[in-house]
Formats: structure tokens, C-alpha cells, sequence
């Protein structure tokens, strides 16, 4: 198996991407390989001052890259030879089995739907983070900014990508599906969630367990929180900031610690026809091996193929 | 001026009622009324027992009550003799100047807008609530909840209502208001907030200073953030999830005690005819008095006046 990493992609790139790419590789077997993609001469002078041997790697070397701030779409079409475009090429090709990057999230959706192209039967695919419970274990949130308008067609299919990732990679068996909503009643919501609600619990698709609300978020009823993109990327902004707020203010927790995006290693893009995984743009060296180890998961879970099963 | 507080209203109704009543008493002037609404005998009960004259009050009885999970339109089209509806007649028949209550949320929005009515201009009344800064002092979001769906017309009365409290109530000057987005850039968000954001840039009616993110709620940019009232809502409980989370947790810190709902009395409902507050269910003592004593400023501060002047 062999794992793309974009070495551009980041606001600590190249650096903390090599870094990562060294711890990442200790965890991997002799059969699955590393691919850094960007500047190989830049990757190998990290390697040598860390005293690691290239040999442990494969480069691809590029010569171009997406800027955090770049217009996605604009900055795909116009830079075929940037890190991203290179990455969805050689996945698209099947070169590589996944591809992660901790560079422009726009880029990397759109790159991922010009490119691998989404599932059929998938009308759009969906960001996920990771939340961590109170009582210990997490909880899956999706969309949270891939998809700022939806229908509740979408919400349904956001309900089966979840579960998937769920079940597949994290292990949870039947997956509690809830809407993240305004009240728990069936007929609370806007015109969305209104529509929504009675779709979900009519689906076989999965384990519909009904509304939650915001004060739910870390709480036990639920595996999975669908909702709208825009909902979604408020809440897990607003979420983070309360995570620094705890690390500025030295408030030291378990729980808290949970928090930390870094063991979560980044945030899949379900619907994809390809493992594609996106990291935090202010990505550590720690962050860059989780999302590795991540999108080899995805790999190693067949998790793609369970997608396209459901929606067949 | 009379204020009336519905001392049904509430989990801890009538006790926690009266005894904030009693609290409130204290810091009102001579030729400033409480009229408790509710069971009279009860309420004296209470007052009995605290060794306060009942002589400091008048009182209003009332035989029926909405329960916090009744439909509030039924409730208050099938319950006239109840606390929240007696307390809307008064209020319209401008024998009290402020209505305040812990009770159901809904009935009193409904309530209101079928007593007080809606001020002409105003499309859709909002509801608001206080968010600490991280710097101290504190922001405005509205709305929290009265309107799940909204349009562009909506979010731009809500900066006005924003503006006019922060302004009138809490005395921040020229006041900044913010669009809560999913990005900085002016293309951002979803359809509603895309085509919010020219109309915002264009108006003269407040101070627009673009958009804000999830991460920024406890941020410095902005006095007055703007959303729709699912999103609000959603916002509005995920911060009190965290405030709750710290409180369990034994965390404490001087921002986070100013996440206390307490101090801040209560959400008024902006862009009705008169002062009316809506108080957390929860509501203790403490938060009944202050929720009485914000019933106060805004009538003192003639904030409904210039609420219809600006809609004139």
C-alpha cells in the first residue's frame, strides 16, 4: 500500500509534514510505503538533519504549491503541477491508495471531486471531525463545511457516510445516527431539519436515534451528528476556540486533552472514490502521523468499497 | 413604573420566583413597582416565610399555568387565565411597562406577538443572548432561537434590534455589528449569509464590520454578531455545554464565571411593542432579580421608543 502525503500543505510545511512523515513511518510495515509529494530537495535536507535515511521514503517532486488563502477551484485548474494537484493525479491513477494533506481544505475538496470523482449515487461528499465524549470514547460530526447549503437528501447520505466511518475505522458496532437540531421533539428545526427528520426515521440505512441539540454535542446519545455545513463548521470552530481557551488559560483536563485535533490526525472526506484526508492547517509533526495513520486506515478498512456498497 | 414578573414561570417556580423578586426589590426606587403574577396565596406563603411584608409588592392572581414542554400557540390561545397570558394583557393594556418570565420560551414569544404585537417595520421579533469576552466585557447574538428560518430582511433588523440594545442597555457606543459566518471573505457562508453580507455592507443603519467565525464569539471584533436563530440556538447551547462542563469539572476562572447566565437576567425579545425578558428555565433567585432589573433598563432607557423611530 502506498500512502501520498502532501509535504507542501500546512503553516509549518515542509517541516512539520517531514517530521511527521518520519514518526508516521515508524508505525507502517515494511509493504506500506510513504510517498512525500512537493520539494524533494527540501524533503531530503529535513530527512539528513533529522539523521533519517531517504531510502525510508519515495519522492515525488514537485514544483508548484496552493497557498493556504488560494481560491480552490482557480488554484486547481491553474496549478497542475502544485503538491495537491500532483496528490489527486497519482490517486486517480491508483498510484497511491490515499492521499492526505494539511493544505488548502477547498483545494483538497475540490481537487478530490475534479479528480477521484465522487462515489455515484453520493450527491455530495462531506467533511467530518472528530468530537470527544465526556464519559470517554467520540463521537463523529458531519458536514462541517464542505456543503454550506443542503437538502435533506444530502443530511440522509451524510447519515450512511458517517456510520460508515464509524463502524469501519473506529469500530463502533450500529451507530447511533442523531440531527443536530434546536429541541428534540420531531417538529423542531428549521425548514431542513423539519424535512429531514421523518426521512431519517423512515431510512433502513441506518441507526436513526432521533434530534440532539448543541448542549448534546459531548454527551452519550449519539455516535454520529449529521447537520448542514454551515452549522457544522460554526460548531467546530467554536468548539476549538474553547479548546485554546482551556490551553491559554493552563486549565489542564482529560477531557480537554481530548480536544487536541492532533491525535485525530485530520478529517476524511467521505464520498470520495479515494481515501482522502484533510488535516488542520496549523498541523504538528504528531498531527502529520495521525492523518497518515488515519488515511491508512481508511485504506486497510476497505472503507471506500463499503460506501460504494451503499450506495449501489 | 410596574414590572411584572410571572412567578410561575420557571423549574424552581414559584420559590425561586419570589425570592427573586425579593432580591430585585431591593435595588428598585420607590416609584418602581413589582407585580408578582401568579398564585397570590402561594406567593405570600413564600414571603412569609422570608420575613418580607407582602406590602412590598402587588400582586396579580392567576389560576392556570404553561408548562415549559406545552405548545406555546395552544397554550396561550387555550390558557387566557394563565400567569403568561394575564401578564401580556396587562402589558398590553399598558398596566405594567415590562413583562419578565422564566417560563416557556415559545408561549412567550407567542404571547407577546399576539398581545404587544409585532412594532410596524419590524418583520420578525428576535431573541438575544450575552456572551462573555474573552478581553472582558461583553457581546450581543441574536438571534438565539425566535426565528429558524430566516432571509436576508431578518438579519438586517437584527443588526438594528443589536445595535439599539448595545447601545440603549449596555452602553457601547456606535456598536460593531458581525455577520456569524462560516469564513472572513465577503463570498462566504451559505446562501442566506451570501446574500446577506452586500445588503449589511450597504446599510446605514448600524455599523457593519463583516463577517465572524465560530472561533471568534469570545473574540474583540465585533459587539453585535448576527444569525439566524438556528444557528443561534445551536451556538447558544453548545457554549452553555461548555460553561456547564467547566462548573462540573471544578474549573474555575474569571471569563468562565462570566458565562453565568445569572448575572445577565435573562434574553429580551427585541422588536416587540414592549420590554418583554424571557429568563433561562433554570432560572435561580440571582437570575430572577437581575432579569427584573434588565425589564427595568430597558424601559428606562427607552429602548422600544427608539426601536420604533428606527423602523419608523
Amino acid at each position: 500500500m502506498k500512502i501520498g502525503l502532501d509535504i507542501m500543505g500546512g503553516d509549518y510545511a515542509p517541516k512539520a509534514t517531514v517530521l511527521g512523515a518520519i514518526e508516521a513511518r515508524k508505525s507502517l510495515s515494511p509493504d506500506q510505503t510513504l510517498v512525500l509529494i512537493g520539494d524533494e530537495g527540501v524533503a531530503k535536507e529535513i530527512l539528513q538533519q533529522s539523521n533519517v535515511s531517504a531510502d525510508l521514503f519515495e519522492f515525488v517532486h514537485t514544483t508548484e504549491v496552493i497557498g493556504m488563502g488560494e481560491h480552490p477551484t482557480k488554484a486547481i485548474v491553474q496549478k497542475p503541477n502544485a503538491s495537491i494537484s500532483v496528490g489527486f493525479k497519482m490517486l486517480k491513477e491508483g498510484q497511491i491508495a490515499a492521499f492526505a494533506s494539511a493544505g488548502n481544505t477547498g483545494a483538497m475538496l475540490v481537487g478530490g471531486m475534479f479528480s477521484v470523482k465522487t462515489i455515484p449515487g453520493v450527491v455530495r461528499p462531506a467533511m467530518t471531525t472528530i468530537v470527544p465524549k465526556l464519559k470517554g470514547g467520540l463521537g463523529i460530526l458531519l458536514d462541517v463545511g464542505a456543503n454550506a447549503d443542503c437538502k435533506p437528501d444530502n443530511l440522509l447520505q451524510f447519515g450512511v457516510l458517517g456510520s460508515l466511518l464509524a463502524e469501519s475505522v473506529y469500530g463502533i458496532e450500529n451507530p447511533r445516527v442523531a440531527l443536530m437540531n434546536i429541541g428534540e421533539e420531531e417538529e423542531k428545526g428549521n425548514m431542513l431539519y423539519q424535512a429531514t427528520y421523518p426521512v431519517m426515521k423512515d431510512t433502513n440505512m441506518f441507526n436513526f436515534v432521533g434530534n440532539i441539540e448543541g448542549r448534546d454535542l459531548f454527551g452519550d446519545q449519539f455516535d454520529i451528528a449529521v447537520c448542514d455545513g454551515f452549522t457544522g463548521n460554526v460548531i467546530l470552530k467554536l468548539a476549538e476556540s474553547f479548546y485554546v481557551i482551556t490551553l491559554k488559560k493552563g486549565l489542564k483536563d482529560e477531557f480537554f486533552d481530548r480536544f487536541n485535533y492532533e491525535q485525530y490526525g485530520g478529517s476524511p472526506i467521505l464520498g470520495l472514490n479515494a481515501p482522502v484526508v484533510v488535516g488542520h492547517g496549523i498541523s504538528s509533526p504528531e498531527a502529520i502521523k495521525n492523518m497518515v495513520l488515519l488515511s491508512k486506515n481508511m485504506v486497510e478498512s476497505n472503507l471506500i468499497d463499503k460506501i460504494k456498497q451503499a450506495f449501489h
